[in-house]
Protein backbone atom coordinates (compact mmCIF):
# COMPACT_ATOMS: atom_id res chain seq x y z
CA UNK A 1 0.00 0.00 0.00
CA UNK A 2 1.40 3.65 -0.70
CA UNK A 3 2.14 5.74 2.30
CA UNK A 4 -0.10 8.81 2.70
CA UNK A 5 1.11 11.87 1.20
CA UNK A 6 1.06 14.01 4.34
CA UNK A 7 0.55 12.88 7.53
CA UNK A 8 -2.53 13.60 10.01
CA UNK A 9 -0.03 16.74 12.27
CA UNK A 10 1.00 17.93 8.08
CA UNK A 11 -2.55 18.00 7.09
CA UNK A 12 -3.71 19.90 10.97
CA UNK A 13 -1.36 22.56 10.41
CA UNK A 14 -2.16 23.17 6.37
CA UNK A 15 -6.15 23.33 7.40
CA UNK A 16 -5.14 25.63 10.48
CA UNK A 17 -3.65 28.37 8.04
CA UNK A 18 -5.14 28.00 5.44
CA UNK A 19 -8.37 27.85 5.82
CA UNK A 20 -8.83 28.73 9.71
CA UNK A 21 -12.63 29.49 9.48
CA UNK A 22 -13.40 25.82 9.39
CA UNK A 23 -10.88 24.13 11.07
CA UNK A 24 -9.72 25.96 14.86
CA UNK A 25 -9.53 24.99 18.02
CA UNK A 26 -12.87 23.86 18.88
CA UNK A 27 -13.96 23.87 16.03
CA UNK A 28 -14.92 20.02 16.46
CA UNK A 29 -13.77 18.18 14.02
CA UNK A 30 -10.55 15.93 14.22
CA UNK A 31 -8.68 13.75 11.82
CA UNK A 32 -8.85 10.06 13.51
CA UNK A 33 -7.43 8.43 10.33
CA UNK A 34 -5.17 9.55 7.30
CA UNK A 35 -3.76 6.21 5.08
CA UNK A 36 -3.24 6.93 1.51
CA UNK A 37 -6.86 8.28 -0.30
CA UNK A 38 -8.52 6.63 2.96
CA UNK A 39 -9.24 8.89 6.06
CA UNK A 40 -12.05 9.08 8.83
CA UNK A 41 -13.13 12.31 10.29
CA UNK A 42 -15.10 12.91 13.48
CA UNK A 43 -17.26 15.69 14.15
CA UNK A 44 -17.96 16.07 17.79
CA UNK A 45 -22.04 16.75 18.18
CA UNK A 46 -23.31 20.26 19.24
CA UNK A 47 -26.89 21.61 19.47
CA UNK A 48 -26.93 23.86 16.67
CA UNK A 49 -26.19 20.94 13.97
CA UNK A 50 -29.99 20.35 14.90
CA UNK A 51 -33.04 20.27 12.41
CA UNK A 52 -36.91 19.95 13.43
CA UNK A 53 -37.75 16.31 14.53
CA UNK A 54 -34.50 16.70 16.76
CA UNK A 55 -31.83 15.03 14.10
CA UNK A 56 -28.87 15.94 13.06
CA UNK A 57 -29.18 18.64 9.75
CA UNK A 58 -28.33 17.51 6.37
CA UNK A 59 -25.95 20.64 5.93
CA UNK A 60 -24.13 19.65 8.84
CA UNK A 61 -23.78 16.16 7.21
CA UNK A 62 -22.66 17.65 3.77
CA UNK A 63 -20.15 20.11 5.29
CA UNK A 64 -18.45 16.66 6.97
CA UNK A 65 -18.22 14.95 3.99
CA UNK A 66 -16.92 17.81 1.72
CA UNK A 67 -14.05 18.27 4.54
CA UNK A 68 -13.85 14.56 4.76
CA UNK A 69 -12.97 14.76 0.91
CA UNK A 70 -10.87 17.53 1.28
CA UNK A 71 -8.26 15.51 3.68
CA UNK A 72 -8.80 12.52 1.31
CA UNK A 73 -7.69 14.74 -1.47
CA UNK A 74 -4.51 15.74 0.62
CA UNK A 75 -3.19 12.31 1.59
CA UNK A 76 -3.30 11.38 -1.77
CA UNK A 77 -1.63 14.24 -3.49
CA UNK A 78 -0.30 16.37 -1.12
CA UNK A 79 -0.91 19.92 0.02
CA UNK A 80 -3.19 21.44 -2.68
CA UNK A 81 -5.25 23.82 -0.81
CA UNK A 82 -6.96 24.85 -3.83
CA UNK A 83 -8.20 22.09 -5.27
CA UNK A 84 -12.29 22.65 -5.28
CA UNK A 85 -15.35 20.70 -5.59
CA UNK A 86 -16.76 19.88 -9.06
CA UNK A 87 -19.57 17.79 -7.76
CA UNK A 88 -21.17 16.78 -4.62
CA UNK A 89 -24.01 14.29 -4.46
CA UNK A 90 -25.39 12.91 -1.38
CA UNK A 91 -28.46 10.48 -0.32
CA UNK A 92 -29.70 10.61 2.92
CA UNK A 93 -30.07 7.50 4.36
CA UNK A 94 -31.07 7.34 8.47
CA UNK A 95 -31.90 10.59 10.91
CA UNK A 96 -29.07 10.67 12.85
CA UNK A 97 -29.42 11.07 16.55
CA UNK A 98 -28.12 13.70 18.53
CA UNK A 99 -24.47 12.06 18.35
CA UNK A 100 -20.81 12.40 17.32
CA UNK A 101 -20.72 11.74 13.59
CA UNK A 102 -17.80 9.53 12.01
CA UNK A 103 -16.96 10.14 8.21
CA UNK A 104 -15.30 7.64 6.24
CA UNK A 105 -14.12 8.91 2.74
CA UNK A 106 -12.45 6.71 0.37
CA UNK A 107 -10.90 7.72 -3.08
CA UNK A 108 -11.96 5.74 -6.12
CA UNK A 109 -9.47 7.74 -8.90
CA UNK A 110 -7.00 9.90 -8.32
CA UNK A 111 -6.05 11.42 -11.54
CA UNK A 112 -3.84 14.56 -12.83
CA UNK A 113 -7.23 16.71 -13.07
CA UNK A 114 -9.87 15.15 -11.30
CA UNK A 115 -10.39 12.94 -7.81
CA UNK A 116 -12.95 11.05 -7.33
CA UNK A 117 -14.22 9.37 -3.59
CA UNK A 118 -17.17 8.05 -1.89
CA UNK A 119 -17.81 9.36 1.77
CA UNK A 120 -19.60 7.23 4.42
CA UNK A 121 -21.29 8.94 7.45
CA UNK A 122 -22.26 7.13 10.82
CA UNK A 123 -23.15 8.08 14.18
CA UNK A 124 -20.93 7.05 15.98
CA UNK A 125 -21.58 3.59 17.72
CA UNK A 126 -23.80 2.50 14.74
CA UNK A 127 -23.15 0.29 11.84
CA UNK A 128 -25.28 1.50 8.87
CA UNK A 129 -24.43 4.59 7.37
CA UNK A 130 -26.64 7.69 7.96
CA UNK A 131 -25.39 9.04 4.86
CA UNK A 132 -23.82 8.16 1.33
CA UNK A 133 -22.01 10.96 -0.68
CA UNK A 134 -20.22 11.06 -3.93
CA UNK A 135 -17.69 14.00 -4.57
CA UNK A 136 -15.63 15.11 -7.35
CA UNK A 137 -12.82 17.20 -6.78
CA UNK A 138 -10.47 19.53 -9.42
CA UNK A 139 -6.78 19.97 -8.53
CA UNK A 140 -4.94 22.93 -9.56
CA UNK A 141 -2.75 22.41 -13.04
CA UNK A 142 0.67 21.92 -11.98
CA UNK A 143 2.50 25.58 -12.33
CA UNK A 144 6.29 24.25 -14.63
CA UNK B 1 -50.89 29.96 -11.84
CA UNK B 2 -51.46 28.35 -8.70
CA UNK B 3 -51.04 30.66 -5.33
CA UNK B 4 -48.83 29.57 -2.97
CA UNK B 5 -49.76 27.68 -0.21
CA UNK B 6 -48.03 29.94 2.34
CA UNK B 7 -47.02 33.43 2.48
CA UNK B 8 -43.56 34.58 3.04
CA UNK B 9 -44.60 35.79 6.53
CA UNK B 10 -46.03 32.32 7.58
CA UNK B 11 -42.94 30.57 6.59
CA UNK B 12 -40.65 32.81 8.27
CA UNK B 13 -42.73 32.42 11.19
CA UNK B 14 -42.60 28.35 10.59
CA UNK B 15 -38.79 28.26 10.33
CA UNK B 16 -38.29 30.68 13.69
CA UNK B 17 -40.43 28.07 16.08
CA UNK B 18 -39.54 24.90 14.01
CA UNK B 19 -36.26 25.38 13.17
CA UNK B 20 -34.41 28.22 15.33
CA UNK B 21 -31.13 26.92 14.56
CA UNK B 22 -30.74 28.13 11.46
CA UNK B 23 -33.16 30.82 11.18
CA UNK B 24 -33.27 33.67 13.48
CA UNK B 25 -32.76 37.46 13.66
CA UNK B 26 -29.64 38.05 12.01
CA UNK B 27 -28.81 34.63 10.63
CA UNK B 28 -28.42 36.37 7.04
CA UNK B 29 -30.98 34.54 5.56
CA UNK B 30 -33.85 36.44 3.96
CA UNK B 31 -37.12 34.98 1.75
CA UNK B 32 -37.12 37.71 -1.21
CA UNK B 33 -40.15 36.04 -3.48
CA UNK B 34 -42.44 33.60 -2.69
CA UNK B 35 -44.27 32.23 -5.91
CA UNK B 36 -46.47 28.33 -5.84
CA UNK B 37 -43.36 26.08 -6.53
CA UNK B 38 -40.83 29.25 -7.11
CA UNK B 39 -38.82 31.38 -4.63
CA UNK B 40 -35.60 33.44 -4.09
CA UNK B 41 -33.48 32.92 -0.66
CA UNK B 42 -30.71 35.56 0.30
CA UNK B 43 -28.07 34.81 2.09
CA UNK B 44 -26.22 37.88 3.41
CA UNK B 45 -22.13 37.68 3.37
CA UNK B 46 -20.06 37.06 5.97
CA UNK B 47 -16.53 36.67 6.23
CA UNK B 48 -16.96 33.18 8.06
CA UNK B 49 -18.04 31.48 4.53
CA UNK B 50 -14.51 32.04 2.75
CA UNK B 51 -12.46 29.11 1.46
CA UNK B 52 -8.96 29.17 0.65
CA UNK B 53 -8.57 31.50 -2.38
CA UNK B 54 -10.89 33.69 -0.78
CA UNK B 55 -14.14 32.63 -2.68
CA UNK B 56 -17.38 31.38 -0.78
CA UNK B 57 -16.63 27.87 0.51
CA UNK B 58 -18.95 25.08 -0.82
CA UNK B 59 -20.54 24.28 1.96
CA UNK B 60 -22.23 27.71 2.27
CA UNK B 61 -23.83 27.14 -1.04
CA UNK B 62 -25.10 23.95 -0.08
CA UNK B 63 -27.03 25.08 3.08
CA UNK B 64 -28.29 27.24 1.20
CA UNK B 65 -29.61 25.29 -1.61
CA UNK B 66 -30.70 22.93 0.71
CA UNK B 67 -32.69 26.07 2.68
CA UNK B 68 -33.82 27.06 -0.58
CA UNK B 69 -35.74 24.25 -1.11
CA UNK B 70 -37.38 23.57 2.23
CA UNK B 71 -38.88 27.00 1.22
CA UNK B 72 -39.90 25.94 -1.80
CA UNK B 73 -41.37 22.50 -0.50
CA UNK B 74 -43.62 25.17 1.83
CA UNK B 75 -44.56 27.14 -1.07
CA UNK B 76 -46.32 24.13 -2.37
CA UNK B 77 -47.51 21.68 -0.21
CA UNK B 78 -47.75 23.83 3.15
CA UNK B 79 -46.61 23.50 6.51
CA UNK B 80 -44.61 20.48 6.49
CA UNK B 81 -41.00 20.94 8.58
CA UNK B 82 -41.20 17.50 9.05
CA UNK B 83 -40.17 17.27 5.21
CA UNK B 84 -36.64 16.05 4.45
CA UNK B 85 -33.71 15.85 2.44
CA UNK B 86 -32.98 12.59 0.57
CA UNK B 87 -31.11 13.45 -2.35
CA UNK B 88 -29.23 16.50 -3.22
CA UNK B 89 -26.42 16.68 -6.01
CA UNK B 90 -24.50 20.10 -6.55
CA UNK B 91 -22.72 21.11 -9.81
CA UNK B 92 -20.19 24.13 -8.54
CA UNK B 93 -19.51 26.20 -12.00
CA UNK B 94 -17.63 29.49 -10.64
CA UNK B 95 -16.03 30.48 -8.21
CA UNK B 96 -18.21 32.72 -5.77
CA UNK B 97 -16.88 36.70 -4.94
CA UNK B 98 -17.07 37.75 -1.17
CA UNK B 99 -20.65 39.03 -1.52
CA UNK B 100 -24.09 37.78 -1.10
CA UNK B 101 -25.34 34.92 -2.87
CA UNK B 102 -29.37 34.38 -4.22
CA UNK B 103 -31.11 30.91 -4.46
CA UNK B 104 -33.44 31.13 -7.20
CA UNK B 105 -35.33 27.39 -6.08
CA UNK B 106 -37.76 25.84 -8.99
CA UNK B 107 -39.86 22.34 -8.15
CA UNK B 108 -40.20 20.18 -11.14
CA UNK B 109 -42.26 17.59 -9.31
CA UNK B 110 -45.12 17.84 -6.70
CA UNK B 111 -45.54 14.47 -5.77
CA UNK B 112 -47.71 12.86 -3.00
CA UNK B 113 -44.24 11.29 -1.33
CA UNK B 114 -41.60 13.21 -3.45
CA UNK B 115 -40.74 16.66 -3.91
CA UNK B 116 -38.10 17.64 -6.62
CA UNK B 117 -36.49 20.97 -7.47
CA UNK B 118 -33.77 22.98 -8.77
CA UNK B 119 -31.62 25.48 -7.17
CA UNK B 120 -29.58 27.68 -9.14
CA UNK B 121 -27.17 29.89 -7.37
CA UNK B 122 -25.92 33.49 -8.01
CA UNK B 123 -23.35 36.18 -6.62
CA UNK B 124 -25.33 39.11 -5.91
CA UNK B 125 -25.57 41.11 -9.34
CA UNK B 126 -24.20 38.40 -11.80
CA UNK B 127 -26.27 36.52 -14.61
CA UNK B 128 -24.34 33.31 -14.65
CA UNK B 129 -24.80 30.84 -11.77
CA UNK B 130 -21.93 29.71 -9.45
CA UNK B 131 -23.67 26.54 -8.73
CA UNK B 132 -26.50 24.34 -9.54
CA UNK B 133 -28.36 21.75 -7.39
CA UNK B 134 -30.59 19.12 -7.89
CA UNK B 135 -32.40 17.87 -4.82
CA UNK B 136 -35.43 15.47 -3.95
CA UNK B 137 -37.70 15.94 -0.48
CA UNK B 138 -39.52 13.27 1.14
CA UNK B 139 -42.76 14.33 2.56
CA UNK B 140 -44.10 12.67 5.49
CA UNK B 141 -47.52 10.32 4.72
CA UNK B 142 -50.35 12.09 6.18
CA UNK B 143 -51.94 10.88 9.56
CA UNK B 144 -55.65 9.85 9.11
CA UNK C 1 -25.81 35.69 -28.73
CA UNK C 2 -22.97 33.82 -29.95
CA UNK C 3 -23.22 31.94 -32.80
CA UNK C 4 -22.80 27.81 -32.40
CA UNK C 5 -19.57 26.55 -33.55
CA UNK C 6 -21.29 24.20 -35.72
CA UNK C 7 -24.06 23.51 -38.18
CA UNK C 8 -26.76 21.02 -37.67
CA UNK C 9 -25.38 18.88 -40.91
CA UNK C 10 -21.82 19.44 -39.42
CA UNK C 11 -22.64 17.53 -36.22
CA UNK C 12 -24.41 15.07 -37.73
CA UNK C 13 -21.66 14.02 -40.46
CA UNK C 14 -19.69 14.05 -37.46
CA UNK C 15 -21.95 11.84 -35.60
CA UNK C 16 -22.47 9.26 -38.30
CA UNK C 17 -18.53 8.98 -38.73
CA UNK C 18 -17.17 8.28 -35.13
CA UNK C 19 -20.26 7.64 -33.59
CA UNK C 20 -21.78 4.71 -36.15
CA UNK C 21 -22.99 2.46 -33.61
CA UNK C 22 -25.11 5.07 -32.15
CA UNK C 23 -25.82 7.65 -35.00
CA UNK C 24 -27.24 5.82 -38.62
CA UNK C 25 -29.87 6.26 -40.64
CA UNK C 26 -32.81 4.93 -38.89
CA UNK C 27 -31.44 5.04 -35.29
CA UNK C 28 -34.20 7.32 -34.29
CA UNK C 29 -32.48 10.32 -33.23
CA UNK C 30 -32.30 13.48 -35.01
CA UNK C 31 -31.19 16.91 -33.73
CA UNK C 32 -34.02 19.73 -34.39
CA UNK C 33 -32.19 22.73 -32.75
CA UNK C 34 -28.47 23.89 -32.46
CA UNK C 35 -27.99 26.94 -30.73
CA UNK C 36 -24.63 27.82 -28.85
CA UNK C 37 -25.22 25.93 -25.78
CA UNK C 38 -28.50 25.10 -26.36
CA UNK C 39 -29.88 21.74 -28.52
CA UNK C 40 -33.06 19.84 -29.17
CA UNK C 41 -33.04 16.31 -29.90
CA UNK C 42 -36.23 13.79 -30.76
CA UNK C 43 -36.01 10.21 -29.92
CA UNK C 44 -38.25 8.18 -32.10
CA UNK C 45 -40.51 5.99 -30.39
CA UNK C 46 -39.70 2.60 -30.58
CA UNK C 47 -41.66 -0.56 -28.39
CA UNK C 48 -38.03 -1.97 -27.43
CA UNK C 49 -37.79 1.11 -25.20
CA UNK C 50 -40.71 0.25 -22.90
CA UNK C 51 -40.14 -1.14 -19.30
CA UNK C 52 -42.93 -3.37 -17.18
CA UNK C 53 -46.01 -0.90 -17.00
CA UNK C 54 -45.84 0.09 -20.74
CA UNK C 55 -43.51 3.22 -19.68
CA UNK C 56 -40.40 4.26 -21.71
CA UNK C 57 -37.41 2.95 -19.82
CA UNK C 58 -34.93 4.78 -17.70
CA UNK C 59 -32.06 3.72 -19.72
CA UNK C 60 -33.53 5.39 -22.55
CA UNK C 61 -33.81 8.59 -21.23
CA UNK C 62 -30.20 8.37 -19.93
CA UNK C 63 -28.89 7.53 -23.33
CA UNK C 64 -30.83 10.26 -24.56
CA UNK C 65 -29.79 12.67 -22.13
CA UNK C 66 -26.39 11.76 -22.86
CA UNK C 67 -26.70 12.09 -26.50
CA UNK C 68 -28.54 15.56 -25.93
CA UNK C 69 -25.18 16.70 -24.00
CA UNK C 70 -22.37 15.46 -26.23
CA UNK C 71 -24.44 17.38 -28.97
CA UNK C 72 -24.50 20.52 -27.09
CA UNK C 73 -20.74 20.63 -26.20
CA UNK C 74 -19.99 20.34 -30.00
CA UNK C 75 -22.15 23.27 -30.46
CA UNK C 76 -20.20 25.53 -27.69
CA UNK C 77 -16.28 24.14 -28.55
CA UNK C 78 -16.61 22.26 -32.37
CA UNK C 79 -15.78 18.85 -33.02
CA UNK C 80 -14.21 16.97 -29.76
CA UNK C 81 -15.37 13.86 -30.25
CA UNK C 82 -13.09 12.73 -27.50
CA UNK C 83 -14.88 14.57 -24.81
CA UNK C 84 -15.95 11.92 -22.42
CA UNK C 85 -18.72 12.11 -19.56
CA UNK C 86 -17.21 12.04 -16.36
CA UNK C 87 -20.59 12.66 -14.58
CA UNK C 88 -24.33 12.11 -15.10
CA UNK C 89 -27.21 12.50 -12.41
CA UNK C 90 -30.69 11.66 -13.51
CA UNK C 91 -34.27 12.25 -11.46
CA UNK C 92 -36.92 10.06 -13.42
CA UNK C 93 -40.23 12.78 -12.64
CA UNK C 94 -42.89 10.75 -14.43
CA UNK C 95 -43.33 7.75 -16.74
CA UNK C 96 -43.04 8.64 -19.95
CA UNK C 97 -46.44 7.23 -22.40
CA UNK C 98 -45.45 5.47 -25.44
CA UNK C 99 -44.38 8.12 -27.40
CA UNK C 100 -41.53 10.18 -29.33
CA UNK C 101 -38.96 12.20 -26.46
CA UNK C 102 -37.50 15.71 -26.61
CA UNK C 103 -34.29 16.20 -24.48
CA UNK C 104 -33.87 19.97 -24.36
CA UNK C 105 -30.10 20.37 -23.17
CA UNK C 106 -28.37 23.65 -22.40
CA UNK C 107 -24.95 24.28 -20.90
CA UNK C 108 -24.16 25.96 -17.54
CA UNK C 109 -20.53 26.39 -18.18
CA UNK C 110 -18.61 26.35 -20.70
CA UNK C 111 -14.59 25.47 -19.04
CA UNK C 112 -11.71 24.58 -20.46
CA UNK C 113 -11.61 21.39 -19.15
CA UNK C 114 -15.23 20.85 -18.10
CA UNK C 115 -18.47 21.73 -19.66
CA UNK C 116 -21.78 21.46 -17.27
CA UNK C 117 -24.96 21.35 -18.51
CA UNK C 118 -28.83 20.33 -17.58
CA UNK C 119 -30.95 18.21 -19.96
CA UNK C 120 -35.15 18.30 -19.58
CA UNK C 121 -36.96 15.45 -21.21
CA UNK C 122 -40.47 15.37 -22.17
CA UNK C 123 -42.77 13.53 -23.76
CA UNK C 124 -43.91 14.64 -27.22
CA UNK C 125 -46.55 17.07 -26.81
CA UNK C 126 -46.19 17.60 -22.77
CA UNK C 127 -45.30 20.39 -21.23
CA UNK C 128 -44.16 18.70 -17.94
CA UNK C 129 -40.89 17.10 -17.57
CA UNK C 130 -40.40 13.50 -17.60
CA UNK C 131 -36.66 13.33 -16.56
CA UNK C 132 -34.03 15.97 -15.39
CA UNK C 133 -30.40 15.78 -16.22
CA UNK C 134 -27.47 17.31 -15.18
CA UNK C 135 -24.19 16.14 -16.46
CA UNK C 136 -20.43 16.93 -17.07
CA UNK C 137 -17.91 16.72 -19.94
CA UNK C 138 -14.33 17.10 -19.59
CA UNK C 139 -12.89 18.12 -22.89
CA UNK C 140 -9.35 16.55 -23.93
CA UNK C 141 -6.19 19.04 -23.75
CA UNK C 142 -5.16 20.72 -26.82
CA UNK C 143 -2.04 18.96 -28.19
CA UNK C 144 -0.10 22.12 -29.65
CA UNK D 1 -27.05 -13.06 7.29
CA UNK D 2 -30.64 -12.80 5.47
CA UNK D 3 -31.46 -15.02 2.63
CA UNK D 4 -32.10 -13.66 -0.66
CA UNK D 5 -35.90 -13.12 -0.83
CA UNK D 6 -35.59 -14.55 -4.31
CA UNK D 7 -33.31 -17.52 -6.14
CA UNK D 8 -31.23 -16.36 -9.00
CA UNK D 9 -33.80 -18.79 -11.33
CA UNK D 10 -36.91 -16.91 -10.18
CA UNK D 11 -35.66 -13.56 -10.70
CA UNK D 12 -34.16 -14.88 -14.06
CA UNK D 13 -38.39 -15.97 -14.73
CA UNK D 14 -39.59 -12.97 -13.50
CA UNK D 15 -37.55 -10.74 -15.85
CA UNK D 16 -37.92 -12.90 -18.61
CA UNK D 17 -41.79 -12.68 -18.49
CA UNK D 18 -42.21 -8.85 -16.85
CA UNK D 19 -39.26 -7.42 -19.15
CA UNK D 20 -38.37 -9.42 -22.23
CA UNK D 21 -36.98 -6.44 -24.13
CA UNK D 22 -34.02 -6.33 -21.92
CA UNK D 23 -33.91 -9.55 -20.88
CA UNK D 24 -34.11 -12.63 -23.25
CA UNK D 25 -32.02 -15.41 -24.37
CA UNK D 26 -29.19 -13.83 -26.33
CA UNK D 27 -29.24 -10.43 -24.37
CA UNK D 28 -25.74 -10.73 -23.06
CA UNK D 29 -26.99 -10.10 -19.36
CA UNK D 30 -26.68 -12.41 -16.89
CA UNK D 31 -26.68 -12.97 -12.62
CA UNK D 32 -23.72 -14.15 -11.35
CA UNK D 33 -24.15 -13.49 -8.01
CA UNK D 34 -27.42 -13.04 -5.52
CA UNK D 35 -27.09 -12.51 -2.05
CA UNK D 36 -29.61 -10.84 0.29
CA UNK D 37 -28.96 -6.74 -0.71
CA UNK D 38 -25.98 -8.34 -2.68
CA UNK D 39 -25.42 -8.90 -6.93
CA UNK D 40 -23.30 -9.01 -9.55
CA UNK D 41 -24.04 -9.10 -13.03
CA UNK D 42 -22.43 -9.63 -15.97
CA UNK D 43 -22.45 -7.96 -19.46
CA UNK D 44 -21.16 -10.22 -22.37
CA UNK D 45 -18.91 -7.56 -24.55
CA UNK D 46 -20.76 -6.85 -27.79
CA UNK D 47 -19.12 -4.25 -30.80
CA UNK D 48 -22.31 -1.93 -30.55
CA UNK D 49 -21.12 -0.93 -26.46
CA UNK D 50 -18.16 0.77 -28.23
CA UNK D 51 -18.08 4.92 -28.34
CA UNK D 52 -15.67 7.14 -30.06
CA UNK D 53 -11.72 6.00 -28.98
CA UNK D 54 -12.97 2.50 -28.89
CA UNK D 55 -14.29 2.03 -25.11
CA UNK D 56 -17.19 1.11 -23.45
CA UNK D 57 -19.76 3.79 -24.04
CA UNK D 58 -21.59 5.60 -21.19
CA UNK D 59 -24.92 4.62 -21.86
CA UNK D 60 -23.62 0.96 -21.53
CA UNK D 61 -22.72 1.37 -18.39
CA UNK D 62 -25.90 3.35 -16.77
CA UNK D 63 -27.86 0.65 -18.67
CA UNK D 64 -25.85 -2.13 -16.96
CA UNK D 65 -26.32 -0.10 -13.58
CA UNK D 66 -29.47 0.12 -13.73
CA UNK D 67 -30.51 -3.18 -14.49
CA UNK D 68 -28.10 -4.41 -11.23
CA UNK D 69 -30.10 -2.06 -8.97
CA UNK D 70 -33.17 -3.92 -10.29
CA UNK D 71 -31.89 -7.31 -9.21
CA UNK D 72 -30.86 -6.31 -5.88
CA UNK D 73 -33.89 -4.79 -5.38
CA UNK D 74 -35.34 -8.06 -5.57
CA UNK D 75 -33.60 -9.78 -4.04
CA UNK D 76 -33.72 -7.39 -0.81
CA UNK D 77 -37.89 -6.88 -1.15
CA UNK D 78 -39.11 -10.26 -3.59
CA UNK D 79 -41.07 -9.90 -7.08
CA UNK D 80 -41.83 -5.71 -7.49
CA UNK D 81 -41.58 -4.94 -11.03
CA UNK D 82 -43.04 -2.04 -11.32
CA UNK D 83 -40.40 -0.63 -8.92
CA UNK D 84 -39.11 2.66 -10.54
CA UNK D 85 -36.00 4.31 -10.31
CA UNK D 86 -35.82 8.01 -9.48
CA UNK D 87 -32.06 9.26 -9.05
CA UNK D 88 -29.34 7.49 -10.81
CA UNK D 89 -25.82 9.01 -10.38
CA UNK D 90 -22.68 8.20 -11.83
CA UNK D 91 -18.99 8.39 -11.93
CA UNK D 92 -16.93 7.95 -14.82
CA UNK D 93 -13.46 6.64 -13.37
CA UNK D 94 -11.50 5.08 -16.02
CA UNK D 95 -12.31 4.35 -20.26
CA UNK D 96 -13.61 0.49 -20.33
CA UNK D 97 -11.52 -1.65 -22.69
CA UNK D 98 -13.64 -3.60 -25.55
CA UNK D 99 -14.26 -6.85 -22.59
CA UNK D 100 -17.02 -8.17 -20.59
CA UNK D 101 -18.15 -5.57 -17.63
CA UNK D 102 -19.23 -6.67 -14.49
CA UNK D 103 -21.68 -4.54 -11.80
CA UNK D 104 -21.45 -5.16 -8.19
CA UNK D 105 -24.81 -3.78 -6.75
CA UNK D 106 -24.84 -3.58 -2.93
CA UNK D 107 -28.05 -2.01 -1.39
CA UNK D 108 -27.18 1.16 1.33
CA UNK D 109 -30.74 1.06 2.57
CA UNK D 110 -34.00 -0.67 2.14
CA UNK D 111 -36.90 1.44 3.04
CA UNK D 112 -40.82 0.99 2.94
CA UNK D 113 -40.63 3.25 0.06
CA UNK D 114 -36.92 4.17 -0.50
CA UNK D 115 -34.47 1.31 -1.80
CA UNK D 116 -31.26 3.19 -2.06
CA UNK D 117 -27.83 1.37 -3.28
CA UNK D 118 -24.54 1.54 -5.08
CA UNK D 119 -23.14 -0.13 -8.00
CA UNK D 120 -19.52 -0.47 -8.96
CA UNK D 121 -18.76 -1.20 -12.12
CA UNK D 122 -15.34 -3.25 -13.34
CA UNK D 123 -13.89 -4.41 -16.55
CA UNK D 124 -13.89 -8.38 -16.54
CA UNK D 125 -10.09 -8.61 -14.76
CA UNK D 126 -9.51 -5.14 -13.47
CA UNK D 127 -9.76 -4.51 -9.58
CA UNK D 128 -9.96 -0.47 -10.21
CA UNK D 129 -13.23 0.69 -11.03
CA UNK D 130 -14.27 1.78 -14.00
CA UNK D 131 -17.15 3.76 -12.82
CA UNK D 132 -19.59 4.04 -9.72
CA UNK D 133 -23.23 4.78 -9.69
CA UNK D 134 -25.85 5.71 -6.71
CA UNK D 135 -29.57 5.05 -7.42
CA UNK D 136 -32.56 5.21 -5.44
CA UNK D 137 -35.79 2.73 -6.31
CA UNK D 138 -39.41 4.12 -5.10
CA UNK D 139 -41.41 0.69 -4.37
CA UNK D 140 -44.78 0.70 -4.57
CA UNK D 141 -46.95 0.68 -2.08
CA UNK D 142 -48.62 -2.36 -1.06
CA UNK D 143 -52.39 -3.16 -1.74
CA UNK D 144 -53.96 -4.15 1.28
Amino acid sequence: MRPAAMTVEQIEDLLRSEFPQAFYDGCGLSLERVHYADVRVRRAYHEDHLRPGGTISGPTMMELADFAMYVAVFSAIGPQPLAVTTNLSINFLRKPAPTDLLADAKLLKVGKRLVVGEVAIYSDGQDEPVAHVTSTYSVPAKMD
